[in-house]
Formats: C-alpha cells, sequence, structure tokens
C-alpha cells in the first residue's frame, strides 16, 4: 500500500489546481447561517456538496432539520478499514464590518503575501477550506484506486455558526446510521506553522452565577455604612478566597479527577518549544500567572481554571454615589479537565458560597451550563497512527494536544454516539477566522490535503 | 430674664395661627432651584423673606450671587450676648412625580392624621418650615422685648438643593461680615418625637476609584484562563483585603486620630434607647455588621467605615460569556471622623492597593472628593445652654448626636468662617423630604419656635 499512498499523493499534487477551483466555488456562495436573509445561500452550499459528493460516488443527501439541513454522505462500504465520521461545517459566519475587507469576502483569491500564497475569502480557513481538505483527499483515493480505504461517512453542519440548534436533536434522531468507530473533525489548527497537532483534551466548562442579596433596597452609606451589611464587600470576600496564594482552586473536592501528565504527553509538549512569553506577549502580559510550578502551556491544556468573567454591583457610572447597594453578582466559570465531575463541581461551589454568606444576606444561583472535559481514548491505535501519518507530511512531528476552549461537538459524538474523535486540522492562529480578511494558507489546503490522505491510508491499517 | 422667656414663650402660644398663615405664604412660592424654569419664583422667595425680615426691624437685604440670591439680614448690634449666624435654605426640591402627591405640593394644608396635625405641603419641613421656626422666635422676642438678647446675622440660602453652587464663593468673599462667635444651622432633624438633639459630629468622606488594567484587551477564558492574569480577581482581593474578620479596616494608619467616645457623650447615647432592631429592620436586616464591639449607633455617628460603592468587571448582562476582562474596577468610600486626615488617608490607601497589584497589572486611581470629619468643640458652653433650653421644651432630654453623613456647610463655617456650628432641627424620620407629600409635624413647628426662643435666651447668657 506505500506505493498506494504515493500514487495519491502525486495525484493530489497534479490536481491542487483544479481543488483550488473547487473550493473557490464553494466560497464564492455566501452560506451566512446567522441571517436569516441567508437561508437560500446556505441550502445552496449544501446542494454544492451534495452535487459534488454525488459526483464522487458517494451515496450523498440532504436531510432537513429544524434549520440548516445536514449534509450526509457514505461511501467505502466494500472496505476493511475501521469505519470513520468525518465532520466539518459549510456555513460560515458574518462578514461585517465590510468596510475592513480589503476585497469582496465572497470572491475568493489566491494572494501572495510576505509569508506565502494565501486564499482569502469567508469561509476560507473556517471551515470550509479545511472540509475540502478531506474531501479532495478522498477524490484523490478515488480517482487512484477506484476506492476508499476505510469505510466512511461524512456528516457536513449547516449551523455550527449560529450555535448548533439542530446537532443534538439530529444526531440523536440518526444514532444507528451515524454511529462509526472513530470520528474526524476538521476544524481545529496546526501547533504552529511546521507542527500539525491532534487534539485529545478539550477542557470542559461549568458557569455559575450568584447573586448576593442583602439590604431591602440600596441604601445611604452614610446613613447605614457601619451597621448594615455591604453585598459588594461579602461578594469580593468569596471571589477572593476561591484561590489560595498558590493560584490553585480552594473549592472542596476541586481537584478530584484531574491526572497528572503522562510522562509521553509532557516530553511530547516539551519537544513542542511552545513560546509562553510570545503567547502572553500578544495580548499585553508578560508573566504568567496561573497556578504556580505549571507552564502556560500545561496550564491551558491540561489544569482546570476558575475565572471571575464578570461582576457587578452598586453605582458603576460616572462620577460618584455613596451607596451602599442592595446586591451584588458575579458569574463565575470553571474550565474543567479530566474526569472532574461538572455536577458534584457546581454543588460544592454552591456550598463554599453559601458558608461565606453572613447573616442578613441570601444568596441567589444561576445555572449557566455543565459539560464535563473531553478526553480521547488515545490508545486506539488509530490516534497513534495519524500522528505518524501526520508527522510524514509536515517538517516537524505532530503532537498529540490539548485545547483551552471547548469544542461541543466531539463531546456530543462521545456522550450520544459513544465515539472518540481524533480533531485535526491546518488553520493558522493567523487566519482571522470570524474576522476581517479570513485567509487560509495555501499550504494548510495541500499538505492538509495531503494529510488526510495519508491518515486514511494509516488508518485503514489499524 | 427667665420671666421674660415666658413672656415670649406666651407670645409664640397667642401667635400660632398667624406664624402658621405666613408659613404658608411662603410654602405657597414654587421656589424649585434646581429647575431653571422656576428661577424667578426662587428670587420670589427671596424677595418675601427681606421684606418679612425687614418688618421685623432687621437691616435685610439680597444679596445677588451667580445663581440664586443669598438673603442676609443683621440684627440685635446692640445686645451684649455672643454673636450668632442662622442658616438654613428657602429653596426647596423638586415635586415629581406629582401623581404620587395627595395634593397640590404648593397648596399648604394642615391636616390632621393618626400622629397628629401636620403641615402637608413641598418644603414644609425640608426647610422652609424649618427656616420659619428661627424666624418667629425672632418676631416674638422682638415683639415682647423690643429687641433680640443676642446680635444676629441670618443667612438664607436659595441654592441648597441644587449643590450649592455660589455657597463656597460667596462665604470667602463676605468673611468679614458672615464671620460670628457661633453658627446656628436649622437643617437637621430630632432625634425622635420626644427627643430633641443637637448635631456635633457629623463624618468626612473620602471617594476613591480603583480601576485594575490587565491584559490588552478582553479574552477568550477557554484559551488564555490559566496563565493570563485576570484584573476581576486582582480586585476582589483588594477589596476582600480592606477589613479584617473583626470588621475593622485594615488600611494602615486608618484609626489615626478617631477618638473614643467620652464616657459623658457615652451615657448620652445609651440614654437615647436607639432601637437597633427597628433601624435595620426598616431596610430589611436584622444583625448589625460592621465592627464588632460597636454599637450600631456608635458606628454610624462615631465611628469611620469603609464602603464598596459600586464595581464592575468582564460582562454584566444577561447569559454568560467566558470572557477574561481587560479590566476591573471600583468605587471605595471612606467615612471619616475625629481628626482623621482624608489626604494622609488617601495616601495610605493607594499604598495599600498598589503592593496588591500584581506583574502585569497596572492600577489607576481616580479621586472623588475628600472631606474630613466635622467635630464641633462642645466644650464651648453654648453647646450646653442650648442643650439644657431644648431639655426645657421638650418631653425628654436633648441629646449631643452624630451623623453619619456630611452637611458641607458646618464644615465650610469652620474651615472659611473658622466657626463651630450648632446643628438644630425638628424635622422628623418621616417628613418624606425629597419625596411626594412631604410634611412638617405641626408640633415640630410650634416647639421649634419655642425651643429657638429658649435657645436665643439660654446663650444669651454664656
Amino acid at each position: 500500500m506505500q506505493n498506494g499512498i504515493t500514487a495519491v499523493l502525486d495525484q493530489i499534487d497534479r490536481d491542487l489546481p483544479d481543488s483550488l477551483e473547487r473550493l473557490f466555488d464553494l466560497l464564492r456562495i455566501p452560506s451566512i447561517s446567522t441571517d436569516p436573509a441567508h437561508a437560500a445561500e446556505v441550502d445552496r452550499a449544501a446542494d454544492w456538496l451534495v452535487r459534488e459528493l454525488s459526483g464522487l460516488g458517494l451515496a450523498a443527501r440532504k436531510d432537513a432539520t429544524g434549520g440548516h439541513p445536514m449534509v450526509v454522505a457514505d461511501g467505502g462500504e466494500d472496505a476493511s478499514g475501521p469505519h470513520l465520521l468525518f465532520y466539518a461545517h459549510y456555513d460560515v459566519q458574518p462578514v461585517d464590518p465590510l468596510d475592513l475587507w480589503d476585497r469582496p469576502p465572497f470572491d475568493p483569491e489566491l494572494q501572495d503575501t510576505d509569508a506565502g500564497r494565501v486564499i482569502r475569502a469567508r469561509g476560507a480557513s473556517d471551515d470550509k477550506g479545511q472540509m475540502m481538505t478531506f474531501i479532495e483527499a478522498c477524490r484523490a483515493w478515488l480517482k487512484v484506486h477506484g476506492r476508499l480505504p476505510v469505510k466512511l461517512t461524512l456528516c457536513l453542519e449547516g449551523e455550527e455558526e449560529c450555535g448548533s440548534p439542530s446537532l443534538v436533536p439530529y444526531l440523536e434522531a440518526n444514532r444507528d446510521s451515524l454511529r462509526a468507530d472513530l470520528a474526524l473533525i476538521c476544524d481545529t489548527g496546526l501547533f504552529d506553522a511546521q507542527t500539525p497537532a491532534i487534539t485529545t483534551m478539550l477542557r470542559g466548562l461549568l458557569g455559575e452565577e450568584i447573586i448576593i442579596h442583602g439590604p431591602a433596597r440600596d441604601l445611604h452609606s452614610g446613613a447605614f455604612g457601619g451597621p448594615a451589611i455591604n453585598p459588594a464587600r461579602v461578594l469580593a470576600r468569596i471571589l477572593a478566597d476561591l484561590h489560595d496564594v498558590q493560584g490553585r482552586v480552594t473549592v472542596p473536592g476541586f481537584y478530584d479527577g484531574v491526572p497528572e501528565l503522562t510522562d509521553d504527553l509532557r516530553a511530547q509538549w516539551d519537544g513542542l518549544g511552545f513560546d509562553a512569553d510570545a503567547f502572553l506577549g500578544r495580548v499585553g502580559l508578560k508573566h504568567p500567572a496561573g497556578e504556580a510550578g505549571r507552564t502556560a502551556l500545561e496550564m491551558i491544556w491540561s489544569r482546570p481554571t476558575c475565572e471571575i468573567n464578570g461582576m457587578i454591583s452598586g453605582y458603576t457610572g460616572a462620577g460618584f454615589k455613596t451607596v451602599l447597594p442592595a446586591r451584588a453578582s458575579a458569574k463565575v466559570s470553571f474550565r474543567l479537565v479530566g474526569t472532574q465531575d461538572p455536577d458534584r463541581l457546581r454543588a460544592s461551589f454552591r456550598d463554599f458560597v453559601r458558608t461565606r454568606v453572613p447573616a442578613d444576606c441570601r444568596v441567589e444561583f444561576l445555572e449557566h451550563g455543565a459539560s464535563p472535559a473531553s478526553v480521547m481514548e488515545t490508545a486506539h491505535p488509530a490516534f497513534e497512527a495519524a500522528r505518524e501519518a501526520l508527522s510524514q507530511e509536515w517538517p516537524r512531528p505532530a503532537a498529540f494536544v490539548g485545547a483551552g476552549g471547548s469544542i461541543p461537538i466531539a463531546g456530543y459524538f462521545k456522550s450520544i454516539l459513544g465515539m472518540d474523535s481524533m480533531l485535526i486540522g491546518f488553520a493558522k492562529d493567523d487566519d482571522q477566522i470570524h474576522s476581517p480578511n479570513e485567509k487560509y494558507d495555501l499550504d494548510s489546503f495541500h499538505r492538509g490535503i495531503r494529510s488526510w490522505a495519508r491518515i486514511l491510508e494509516a488508518v485503514s491499517k489499524v
């Protein structure tokens, strides 16, 4: 089969101009999912995909949902390898403010820049360009070998940029046809221009709002200051108590289920040469804060956190008002890792707060979501096979990495379909996704296609 | 002279219906100082006062200022007693919302209520009714004895309810003609319906705003949570550190210049039978907070405080946003007593904050005013004389009391004219000043006139 992959890669290289033309065709469709005025365009993009996938010989269809359609295609039924579910999305972000774009966002162009050639258009990176790396890899496989090396289902969403309202019901209603051995998700990035990555750890999130109620109304701080309790002071104490001097979260049981990094993963991460100074420097910071004794990368990818996302009390306008506020509130969120249990943590956090609410105050809690971390079973041989395949394509070896934020689809695949996901993508930090002048490096597109071809081959053998 | 005062009091009782008529005349003038459309009415009230005072034989005039006029009158030049400066104000608050009034606010009426007879009108208590208690007392003295027992200057302001913009320049420009031995200010209240009070301690105020700047922009808490510093957390720690577990303020040097109560004053206050439960109960609270081991009354009148008046950071709208805020700010004020120095405290507070600002954060301070406490020299024999005079008039003995808030005029008389002030008034907590259906008890008005007659007599002998 080694000869097999070489021929596929050659085919990809030869076909690159046509691959680009096809991507440009798709980029010309302004499939902005959040804007009802663009609903027909989203639908047109779905039709375009069904046509392309059918043209490859896949059994493609457009499934209606409560919102924008899901494009689904099956192929490789006769393949001996594992069954893979590929996910990407064909909808895009809005383009406002339009005057900050150098050219029309839906008129894609290949541009020469100091950093190489880039594809400039809305959706070039997020996520049409990424999605097409996979479809073009399939095309090359089919062209060279007449068949796919694995059984494959594609599931292409049209609502990712508007909160995926139909996704969970769709997955639940189509459990049987979508369940596979492993999911591939192409909506993430490279570690850096040289180094590909498979995201295997995604932090979960617990959101809470606490409202401390004190006096029945705002009071005059002259008339009542002293004997009347001040809810802002109570809240400040609670928020300050959430961390100890080492930067660790003090909520009882918080670190239950937080694993230490394995030696293997730590070695991989150390080998990445992550530049914490540059990372923080981009946002005006110089000194890693957070838990003492942890590296910045370790903290973002593998350590849980507690953050104050917002707080408000009393008078916050211009000037001054000597008010003693009747209430004070804060939004607090926890990023979760490993097997931290969001429901148990919510209860523990609320107990933590309640024990700090003094006489004459009352605390109200608002719930703002809870999802556990997604930690992939990298012991599955497909992970190591894909890592080796990526390492062959790119200048530096691929790494299993973490992600500080959540990618809900990976959680849904796990909870609804019982599958782990390999999150592999070729976007770069400077792709300006969700912003004007979005781009995708031609190198990301070209090597991305080649990467998927190699991964399909490697995974077919596990 | 004891016979002398008896005759004056008899005259006051006989003349009460006419005194009321004169007050009603003044109450009919809608002298709302904050509303430019009512400027002519404010002026008309000033003219009315000049006419009345001239009619008493005082040398009365209307002094122009940059805003509404000051009414000034001199009398008793031949008296042997001390020179007193009397202050009150003839302007009133706006009346909105008008539909919450039971009757037109500038059509005064004597009403029978369950709690006795009341004068209902805007300004009945604040401050026309109070002002007229003094003027009617002077009238009775002049009618019975043909002269005042003290040298007297009246200074009646028309801008108290709109921030007194002309007051300080006026006092500075008229230092020589206004300087007296002691000021009388009639704009405060009784301790309760039975118990008159002389306010001798007014807390000062220091206002500060602190803004903690962290990252260059709001960050995604998934992408940066952990290694990036969170200014909201820094602020919460600073605010929490401002008090110890005993409720004492921890800013170094904060208690310098804070006197303990004298035994005499403590005995007076204990004798007042202040109902802390009822006081807090009115605003939905049950448990005195603040410094351990201090009574509620002691805290409001004689102890310094530190209060958070407002704070804000990050996302504070509906729902949730996992933002790591770029900044966090709080408005903090200190009520000051004794000889606490606001300038030194400001410097100490800022040092306190600065030492708690970690690497990668920067603190910005905004100044929101600084005024020391006003503590009257009650050793001046006039204070004890006035207290005895009030005690003769009312069911329960008068007390020297404190006031939690500031009354700027007392500070100006001290700093600009070098005089202490006796703050004596007859308003009650339920007078609804600044609100619809303002009233003044007929008892406050009647006993108020009699109180001033007694005080003038008593002070004339010191």
